[in-house]
């Protein structure tokens, strides 16, 4: 049997976990007898287009370098925001870009081609694999989930969240300590990533497994369908502030305020054209209202890339869906994004499977409503079995002269 | 020999390694045969003030509660920002203030006092030795440094500084890979701690050990004495343009552009009187000046209290420290600040000392001169040498449920 080449390449925002899975696909592509060469395609489909590849075979030399791969955060290869448009003969641009794309595998010998990427991506690898099976051509196109807003259907949940919520959970019990060392009342508002789904935001309820009340507020875009009531906003604040001298708010960046219409003017009720976010926002209402010590803190890229404080779990599953993901092309399938299924919480087991990936492109999962508090300010105490298990672990970074180490491509 | 008391507490904002500043002093105490009790006095001299003391000795346990509280950031006495007043006879108000710590000191027979603070912390030690010695009480008041901004004079460095740069450089690194994934021009803006000071802002160069060419650009406010340029910025920054795709700029919390004259007037060249830092206002210069992708950061709290990737240098001088200040107290000396001395880089080594602490309280130390570049953007290579022994070394924390444990007061 001939071997065929692969190429792999990564996509969207970064996370800790995505280098991961880069190294899983690339550790079960080597020691394949069915495969030669593995390239990595820079900055995600564009690589492809303009056949930017690199070899990784002769770039990955040695365990230490994929241990320190698994380690490093963001892509090595790159990443991108362009969306592949729909297969239009018609369209020259178009035309060119499936073309170009197809000349890349063909050049290479590539039979396989792995994207690491959220929902974007999956509508990648779905219009790609279409087009190449009504070509007749022979090559296989894998999707394989990332994304720290786990907000991907099909799977259980996506890598990098549970690095991400290991972040997020660390870092704000550490503010939350900071918090409390004054005699005095204050207010403290933590924003975390999320547009449209609160999964990271809801994930900060794990810190009750461990006795902490904080945060004493959770909100998430899904509670607010009709919007987000300053007024219920202020009276949840207001009830806290008779219970905690620091009371600790954690809020989705996707919240926007009801009094807040600089989504359609430009502007908010203060006036301001700037770009600060929701935290920020509230922090300036609770000041105006309360007249308290109010902080607002986004935990910003961070939360994306801290791998310093990586989920061993997350890491590890990371790892084992690039594998399966290898796995999958070498069966024959295409047109498949790799999923968790969740067997049991405790004790937990996932198993990797595959579904159809025009399911997943272009689509949203969101937090369950039976998570969120009927008064819509908390989340309940259901969803910790589901998020505790993603952040246990830790990985132990390689530090050299008291930093950790990257693995970098071009050094 | 008759045992004494004494008491501690904790002042100023929190850093990582305060708490373990407090278990050298427990730890040492504790197995003095000169002393008997211990109190922890909460909210800084407010718990001296108001007699609000907690009997350290039977909260501090075990070895294992000793551990925890190393590994625990913030202040678990809680802080505060009071100063004392000088003593003045003829201000009813201050001398009840005086009469209350002396009824409190008594009333407990506190022998020796301990207070672990910054600048204005000092300044209190000072006020409350003389005032002590001119009652000709015998109580020992020594104090001891902590402040992430390394700004104390006398001492070569100050617990709490390398826990603060340890963190700066692991997270300045994991956004440094998270800025480089997109193959657009970008400029990522970082706000670092220091509002006079720059010492933790100088401190990022450390990532050039390890080969890393960013922060490319570092602005520390020892090098604007005559204010900070905004044409000059924008040349810098357009210099790296032309060399670095990925920007990144690391900004003292104390820059203030010359154009922004909100700290006159309240307002900034845009008109918001709102308190957003100076990353976000360089962050929206720069939109508009060069059109490209530019993100500002701010670290935030998390530069004092991220425990989690303390540096072990720090924890375990930061308990050494304590450990002196008991043993400088019994030898009888007191109105001192406990100091480190350096005797070498490498191998590193440091002893500690004490000082008057008159010549200390109320100023601040500034970075050298001679580690500014000469184009006042960056910070030279002597630096390193001083910056890297401080951020060596790593402490495990103890996790429940993917989650570092805490030690906490009140469970």
């Amino acid at each position: 049997m001939e071997k065929i080449n692969i190429a792999v390449a990564q996509s969207g925002g970064p996370t800790a976990a995505i280098n991961a899975t880069l190294a899983g696909v690339f550790e079960r592509a080597f020691e394949s007898e069915k495969i030669g060469h593995i390239y990595g395609s820079i900055n995600g489909i564009e690589g492809m287009i303009k056949d930017d590849l690199v070899p990784l075979d002769s770039i990955l030399t040695s365990e230490h370098d994929l241990d320190l791969l698994k380690k490093t955060p963001s892509t090595v290869l790159g990443s991108c925001r362009y969306k592949l448009a729909e297969y239009d003969p018609t369209d020259s641009v178009t035309e060119t870009e499936y073309m170009n794309i197809m000349s890349t595998m063909e050049k290479h010998g590539i039979g396989a081609f792995f994207y690491i990427g959220g929902n974007d991506s999956m509508d990648t690898v779905n219009k790609l694999d279409r087009y190449i099976k009504s070509v007749g051509k022979d090559i296989k196109v894998i999707g394989v989930p990332k994304t720290i807003d786990n907000d991907l259907p099909l799977t259980d949940h996506t890598p990098g969240f549970g690095s991400a919520a290991k972040y997020v959970a660390t870092t704000l019990q550490e503010i939350i300590r900071d918090s409390r060392v004054y005699s005095i009342q204050s207010i403290t508002i933590v924003e975390i990533m999320g547009r449209n789904a609160g999964w990271l935001t809801a994930s900060s309820c794990v810190l009750r497994a461990n006795g902490e009340p904080a945060p004493h507020l959770i909100y998430v875009p899904e509670a607010f369908p009709d919007g987000f009531d300053m007024n219920k906003f202020f009276e949840d604040v207001d009830r806290m502030m008779k219970r905690y001298r620091a009371v600790i708010v954690a809020v989705s960046e996707g919240i926007v305020p009801s009094d807040r219409d600089y989504v359609k003017t430009g502007a908010d009720a203060f006036g301001h054209t700037d770009n600060s976010g929701v935290a920020k926002y509230l922090e300036k209402c609770c000041a105006k209202r309360f007249g308290c010590k109010v902080r607002s803190i986004e935990l910003n890229v961070m939360q994306r890339c801290s791998s310093h404080i990586a989920s061993a779990t997350d890491i590890s599953e990371s790892v084992r869906i690039g594998k399966a993901a290898v796995d999958c092309a070498l069966a024959g399938d295409s047109g498949r994004m790799m999923c968790f299924r969740r067997i049991s919480n405790e004790p937990y087991r996932v198993e990797v499977t595959s579904e159809d990936v025009a399911l997943a492109a272009n689509k949203e999962k969101f937090l369950p409503d039976n998570w969120i508090t009927a008064d819509r300010s908390d989340i309940t105490m259901d969803a910790l079995g589901y998020f505790l298990p993603l952040i246990r672990g830790e990985i132990t970074p390689e530090y050299r002269n008291g930093i950790p180490i990257h693995f970098r491509l071009n050094q």
